[in-house]
């Protein structure tokens, strides 16, 4: 088998965030895997609302055409945006770190909590875990009040609000493992969980992880139904995506 | 009162559809009111496909910031795309003809079907369904097996396949009305009507007279919340929605 | 077209309640629609508990009956009591103004809560947001503990009571929008708004706009399935819906 | 222990009906039980629509103020129409013959189907379904196509009817055991069942038994919350519930 | 009719828990009923965790193998264990206290809440609230925080915490009924409904007579599916359940 | 990093599926991987019924306590036999066939559907999806007739039903994507996927690698709240899981 070579797409435009997530994909991928981690040129620098999210659903997709030749794509922001859309334009596996932290945590856990940015996010979360059939196994989506801009190591008051945030959950929801809503939240997982003393979920390292199961076993996006490539749509004002 | 001035925006660059839709939307809504019926510069004549939504989506929240004068806003695809973001750029009610349609189906009917163009987007309207609370009470998501493109009153073929797939749904699933899933069938949606014998329900029309009907009851968009105007985000290559 | 009427039907005996309520449709419709606002001779002066509810329910079928000249119905209960009955007797639209508030704070904010009178109702509450697949979507049901016959205008308490209690579930659930869970409220929505400072759903209101547009939009109650004309059934000592 | 005495309530006025649900009530309760079946004095000689239902609910209501004296009461139409209201009116239990029937179902079959007698009481049955928690046991709801009136033993067509329905879902759908949906099929479960070879659920027997379980565990009707008693409500034209 | 012959399963091996509910079985049951009580040679003395209930599945499926002439068989510990593979071993109808708790809840109260034992308990009942189509009439789950050991009469201050917990969800959440989750505290229920003023479904006595409401019905476990004999399985080391 | 020790647990007893399963498992992880392939002394040699599944899952349990010292358990049988007790007895992370192919299924396909041995098995899956939240993700549950202990490359036949299943679901239900129900049936994954054109996801080659990637995150089964260490439970006739 040649190495894998996994395509980060990072959906915002803070290198910083990009290059911390690149480091964590590949520390934890086997060795001599390869990781590409981009981000778009032009859109948000982090995203906290529906039109920040709009904007990065649209890059991802176009960084998916820029970027053909890789065995699976990680799209590298809690909401996965422009997931599908991704997944319509290419054969190889696609993976959203949101869906990917979900999947996580609900085979080390039986009941979880999401730990949060910005209190608006709660309902967009809900609605993920809604839709990933998971809201039940759910007991508390916990805004920080900090926003992604500051999430990182780099930034140790965050961290300790992060843990300071698990422990509630753990003790008045009952929470089993956390899941971090947040890329940038990405390296400090490990310190989070041996503060609060559960299991910490970070869609970054388990989604890389995901892409390769998959790309080991031979699966890739169906082309089948709804994943199918696009239709051949004229497009006024740029390229189509398949004309 | 002043007179109610809607926007409506059709997500494709599709100037027959823009247009036909605001002949609809014009002839429905009461005399008096002013219909601005616009579409993007840039992206696809028709949306078929996840990927043509997340350019759709975006091109929505655009076209919100450049339209800012408005009493309400009409989003013209039935796949709702950018209605979310849409509502944290403006105070003013915000309408999904998709969600329209939803509504006004289930207020004068206990089962509806909704009859759509490709089967691939099936998946998608069924997880519409879900999100919007209504999949129990829809009996079926028919396709026609004809693309977005060609649908309208200027072409007979479309109109007698959806008659037809009409009369399977209320025969075959009891159905007791239909939901017309593409802004491009509004046109049609009373001569449907009248050959299938149930009633037909279009977003365009429905959605203005939901927008008109927000304005009058006073109801703007909750800027409290998931809705609130978008955070203040740096942005790179382009201007950010609050800066 | 000619002038739109509307019946609007109090399913109680309250005469304060079927005027007040007549008064904020009026209002709120566009100018030179007609409102025939009516109830029953004989029932509860107010709907608290279930056994008034059914009393009510077969009110409202009879009052049906008795008003068959008009283009829509307004049921002005928030338990929408013989919404599914009036249906069945009827080609016009019918309309619960339960439904319209949920239809209404769902397009306008992405949580919402619901603010009703006695603890009893909660669960009755609670079932209609599950029926109408938005139970997801409400993040509390707030009781004041004052019963319907004290709501109204003429009730500053009431009012007082009502801002409070909204103010607690924007500030302690997130709440982005309430719903007026009672008729007798429908006049303070305004007031209430303003002190809580976020929009106010009262389903007097936005009901009859959504009676008016399905009107314009030439949608009429489905006579196809369960909402068809009653079957011909023998009635002992009353007369039979259709004989 | 004194006797257990069962109000059977027949909310439609067929006398017919009645003694045939008291008989099997009767057989099926052990030695000793008194049943008193009754039906209202107006109303629906049997109930097919909605309509018919809001009647026979404020029947029921009245019934249960006119036979105080009881151990428990046993709502004998499938809809289960007034079962709310009756359980605010008394502390004894209050069963419906729908609920009872789904409740014998999912006892002893992991997937069973409803047989009813026309099409457009097919979603009022799934409503219910899902209202009880129990749609996704529910593989077919099947109707005969012959209304409630041309019920029961005297009418072999219609057994034979029942027999083709329920052998039609267990090969095609996998149905384990029967529903029938309607009082009037009480007398013919047992011969359906031993025709189509799987259990057939008639809640009138189970119901019965359901109510006497209740009695026997000393089980009353919760006064607490929904089912307490009616608010004090001044009534016009008619005596309250609670005055 | 010959008399009725319950067969009560207690899963764990604590012989006082096993009297202690066959007493009161015998209590709840018409006289003449005949009970036979057991519980499994080797196995854990009560059951908390998923680990011992999968032992007591097993468990299960062997003592129904042993008791083949009974007329019903009631499984009697709250988290239902070895119930489906119980029914595929027998004809006759097969009953879980804890889905018989369940229904009785539902048909005396709207919403109930649940007192169990230990914190760890909870997402299970949770998750079994869910697949009986209750989760959204449980207003709350309330563990002890005291193991099932030291559950039943004998034992003042667990009876005197199940009051406290009882009181406390009456209050707190609007619980209108309780259900008992652990067959040791069925000899309470009646002391506890009387200390809190609501009912208190215990499923020990519930579900005795639900087994017997099926016998009188005629209604057997469905050989038809899922509930079917096994398979003709060839077994290692053991005998198989049909060879 | 030392090399990964995955113990996969066949619940059955039939060697020749252990081996194969064993061999798909080391296949797909990457080299230096380890894996013991173990199946219970007693107990099914192919689990088809409840009954089968409650022995599996008893023995899956007392696996684990005999293989203590691994990085990962894989439970190989669709059903995911006592995968919660499993959880329980060990801080390495546990996965399950069955949750593992749903979740690569949904990962890379919007719709799929299930080919399965025996139709008494298709409400087991149908309830499994519900569990796992992607119910309605599933167009159908399709069985072959053919039961588990005939599944296997070395049986041409069996092969070639599951490739006519897979191309009825696809054609007929718009399958995307398809998940092999046994873990008989992974080693012809393949050969079906080339044959019916769509993606065949198999739980035990994508479990391993799930098992594979939360060891390589660092992610253990949480030992807080419901998958904590079994309780201190006096045992009878066997030893307890902690003494």
């Amino acid at each position: 088998m040649t190495a894998f070579r996994l395509a980060l797409l990072n959906p915002n435009t803070d290198a910083r965030h990009t290059e911390a997530m690149g480091v964590v994909a590949r520390e934890t991928l086997p060795e001599g895997c390869e990781v590409t981690a981009v981000s778009p040129e032009r859109g948000p620098t982090s995203i906290e609302s529906e039109a920040d999210s709009v904007v990065a659903a649209a890059a991802v997709a176009e960084l998916v055409r820029q970027l053909p030749a890789h065995d699976a794509y990680l799209v590298a922001c809690f909401g996965d945006p422009g997931v599908g859309a991704a997944r319509e334009l290419t054969e190889a596996p696609v993976v959203g770190i949101g869906e990917a932290a979900f999947q996580a945590a609900v085979t080390i856990a039986r009941r979880f909590a999401v730990v949060t940015t910005l209190p608006r996010s709660v309902p967009e979360i809900e609605d993920a875990l809604e839709r990933h059939g998971v809201r039940g196994r759910c007991v508390a989506v916990e805004p920080l009040g900090i926003p992604v801009a500051d999430q990182g190591s780099h930034n140790a008051d965050t961290t300790a609000a992060i843990v300071d945030a698990g422990r509630r959950v753990v003790a008045r929801d009952g929470a089993e493992a956390l899941v971090l809503a947040c890329g940038g939240m990405a390296d400090v997982a490990r310190a989070v969980a041996s503060e609060v003393g559960v299991p910490v979920c970070d869609g970054v390292a388990f989604g890389a992880m995901t892409a390769y199961s998959l790309w080991r076993c031979g699966l890739r996006t169906s082309k089948s139904g709804a994943y199918g490539w696009p239709e051949a749509i004229a497009y006024s004002g740029m390229p189509g995506f398949r004309e």
